[in-house]
């Protein structure tokens, strides 16, 4: 028997609509070259309703894709709302990209229109010759100067239009927005999250025992907008009436900084090289920093001494949190429990360096390599796999079956759990080394190397081993004033009391650089590819 | 085009999975009569499993109503877990109705299986003997001596149960739970929850925007379970890890009051009443209630001086609560906005005073009497109509459509909105005096009545009138040492500096008592039945 309740489909327009009655006066806020610009929710969403009108006149119709170039500004969240709402799925592409991987991913998706920032034209000229999709530009104007010719300019485009009704009946399930995965192991995956995964994953955001956003909260995301649903805080925002605060281009942490002061920021959200940069800017800016409450910090893993030292010069504890575009991207959030007041830092570190707990919706489990369950006991170490409502069922017109097993996501990353539920992630399972029918967690010989002094970066990846199958092989880059003094001998004295004995890499090479994917992690992928014939010492 | 993401149902054993996960070791205080009973989650829940396997073992399949006649206590949550998971409905009965009520509602549920405190057996047994639908009933041990002939006991069903799986693939439109109104405008009428509307009520109770419990709250919920949904609070401190304390059958405010000291209560829910009784008690306690942050209070309006009391004497700010069966029942809650920082008392018992505004997930419009929009300006009064995706569509077993009116719920309740959304309700439309064309709010003059200092209780009806249509009728009951001297002039001299001249009643009543509905509410409907053909003077 079903239930005598009312259905309404999980929608953004049903975001827009709580939005626009009960946060209208709620802000908008913009850097820009001369400034700032501030606009209220109400006058956002008027203009993501003009922005529809205009979508439509130029024949954006339902399930086209509609796809961002763009920098965080106000104009890219109304395309946020503009583009699920009128039915259409908007595609937000990484700026950082090379031109080929975007002009693969604009062709995969089709993009028939595109939505470009004024000062990232001559990067989008270069992928825009290589398409044949797209159809249709808009530009909007971020810097001085005329556009670009044979585009549409975004306010002109505004000005003509009136304000459009919303799909208010849109089914809950129907496509809202596609996202690519960096395809670390072979092509970028299009993920197509839905109108009901967005509001859902948005609703955990908001949930007090997750990031909690609320009516009282300045938000800054220096999250890219491209980056995985921005890590779910426009819509989360719009729905908490929290003000947002986003940085344009502007990317100099004097900068960032300043609008945490300015604008009385109490949460912010950036992955670990952002607020590497900002600490400086943050420590002198501490006592100005009163409101600051929180910082989400993910994208990569978060260095432990990052963490220290923000709660030492800063003052606010940075929280982990980790997942993936396949995962909206939320999986799980370094939150401390009651359980820990009063904790001592080591142990508290512990707590908020782990990739933390999966919040309600998102369940996980832990596999071993034939798919048996393992126990979550801290120290069983195997792949995580994921469910829940906004977690990825496949890909866009790509099944992947093998990312797929029995309704679960396979994550791709090894880790323990601890039996509060907390997560520790040891590796990706392709990075991992197979020794002897035991596995080596090449971020942690990674880890260890980086904490010398005279090492500024190293990769460890695997080498073919006549007798132990595989064994580790670590690349190294100096400080360009140690070169002389360092050896293998000596790193390999340094690792010694902090991996196992067996986990010391068979050699060490010394390199200028280490090669890097197009969204700035370590290609490991070339580095076994180049290293592949390597002769390990006997 | 759909997206591509996982589709869970969301549904109880959805919480249940995140609760056993997350939360095991959070617990469940039930008050006993010598003491307190304390178990974990993981055991509640451990138990829940077993009360399935028991349920299902006498013959309780899908669909089937399970009542519950019973005190807030772990027992009753465990129901409120198995029940639902196993594609049943629970049927939660109010005990504090007469049996005549409570044998329509189980005669019209045909509820078949009753769970029964044993200390409420003498009310259950004048209940049975009414209805036939019941084919078994199981009797809670909540006090010492033996149980009833022909009943099942509770303690050795489980025992003799293995834990059960739940329905994970339970679709979220299922009917999970049935709640019956209280009837005052005429036969009770059945409410039914699916698993969908619970979670996503629950979801909004948990968002850090509306009652944001969190896995650091200690919650006491004095509400009763049987109460509409018991406010959410039980799936809520489930999905939340947040601990819940419930006073089984005591009422007493000492030890109501002694569960908030002993157990660093953090949050707390009731009906006015309750927290009238517990202010003395509270008082005391001022010193020991260090971790109470936020109270609650809804099922009826919160009186001003309550509210104030409490902030002035307790230090806690009692928050009001709108809503009703229909909506699960959360529909507005009174929180102030950070706009409200630094507010002056007075204006902040305007907000703190009002009915709240909604919160996500629940859509709020004002209608006239034809139907048409009101504007949220603070002074247009209308019917509040709501929707949202716990809000009923029809209740069981009757359509009412006078009740729905395109897709909205017609409340019944007469209010005004603000431009910040905030709810202030003026009175049930059956109620309002409609004279010469405007309407009269009978509450409001029940209120000034009522702040007399020789009034107890009043209570004001629309009598025929031939010339305005209908005019008001006083009914008041004076202290018991006034009787003497009051008059109606006293009164209407009285009430001419706090209401408008044309709202002056056109008589007053004096009676010893007003006729009280089941629930405790004044009975309009009899009062305005009785003096129907009372004559107003001209």
């Amino acid at each position: 028997m079903e239930g005598l309740m009312q259905r309404l489909p999980l929608s953004i327009p049903m975001i827009v609509r709580h939005a626009e009655r009960m946060h209208s006066r709620k802000t908008v806020t913009t850097r820009t070259d001369d400034g700032v610009k501030v606009a209220t929710f109400a006058q956002v969403l008027e203009r993501a309703r003009r922005l529809a009108t205009a979508l439509r006149s130029i024949g954006v119709g339902p399930d086209d894709r509609v796809a961002t170039f763009c920098a965080n500004h106000q104009e890219h969240l109304e395309a946020y709302v503009a583009v699920p709402s009128m039915g259409s799925i908007l595609h937000t592409l990484n700026i950082r990209l090379f031109d080929k991987d975007l002009a693969h991913i604009v062709e995969h998706a089709q993009d028939s229109v595109v939505i470009v920032d004024k000062t990232l034209w001559p990067a989008w000229e270069k992928v825009a010759s290589r398409v044949s999709c797209v159809r249709c530009t808009i530009v909007v104007d971020d810097a001085t100067g005329s556009g670009p010719d044979n585009t549409l300019d975004y306010e002109a485009l505004l000005a003509e239009a009136t304000p459009s009704g919303f799909d208010e009946d849109i089914p809950e399930h129907q496509a809202a927005a596609l996202c690519y995965t960096s395809g670390t192991t072979g092509l970028p995956k299009g993920v197509l999250y839905s109108h009901r995964s967005n509001v859902l994953h948005s609703m955990t955001v908001c949930l007090s025992g997750s990031l909690g956003l609320h009516e009282s909260d300045v938000v800054l995301a220096l999250v890219p907008m491209f980056h995985a649903n921005a890590w779910g805080l426009p819509y989360a925002c719009l729905m908490a009436g929290a003000d947002l605060v986003m940085a344009g281009r502007h990317t100099a942490p004097e900068i960032l900084t300043g609008l945490l002061v300015q604008h009385q920021v109490t949460f912010a959200a950036g992955v670990p090289t952002i607020w590497q940069g900002m600490l400086q800017s943050m420590t002198r800016a501490k006592g100005q920093l009163g409101k600051l409450e929180r910082i989400l910090c993910g994208g990569s893993a978060v260095p432990l001494g990052l963490q220290q030292a923000y709660h030492r010069e800063v003052g606010v504890r940075l929280i982990q949190g980790w997942g993936m575009t396949e995962s909206s991207p939320i999986a799980s959030l370094s939150f401390p429990l009651r359980a820990h007041d009063g904790l001592a830092p080591p142990e508290l570190d512990g707590v908020l360096n782990s990739q933390g707990r999966p919040p309600l919706g998102v369940e996980v489990r832990l596999v071993d390599e034939a798919g048996k369950l393992l126990p979550w006991d801290g120290r069983s170490v195997g792949e995580i796999l994921l469910r829940g409502n906004w977690v990825a069922s496949g890909y866009y017109l790509d099944a992947a079956p093998e990312k797929f097993s029995d309704g679960w996501l396979r994550t791709g990353d090894v880790a323990s759990i601890d039996p509060d539920g907390y997560i520790r992630i040891c590796d990706r399972i392709k990075d991992l080394v197979k020794s002897g029918g035991e596995w080596i967690s090449s971020v942690q010989i990674e880890t260890s190397l980086m904490s010398h002094p005279d090492i500024v970066e190293a990769a460890v990846v695997a080498v073919a081993h006549p007798r132990w199958g595989e064994r580790p092989l670590a690349c190294v880059v100096p400080r360009a004033d140690a070169k002389g003094r360092l050896s293998k001998d000596i790193l390999l004295d340094y690792l010694r009391p902090l991996v196992a004995k067996w986990w010391l890499p068979d050699d060490i090479i010394f390199l200028d650089q280490l090669p890097r994917t197009s969204v700035g992690k370590f290609d490991k992928k070339a580095l076994r590819e180049r290293f592949k014939d390597h002769p390990l010492p006997s």
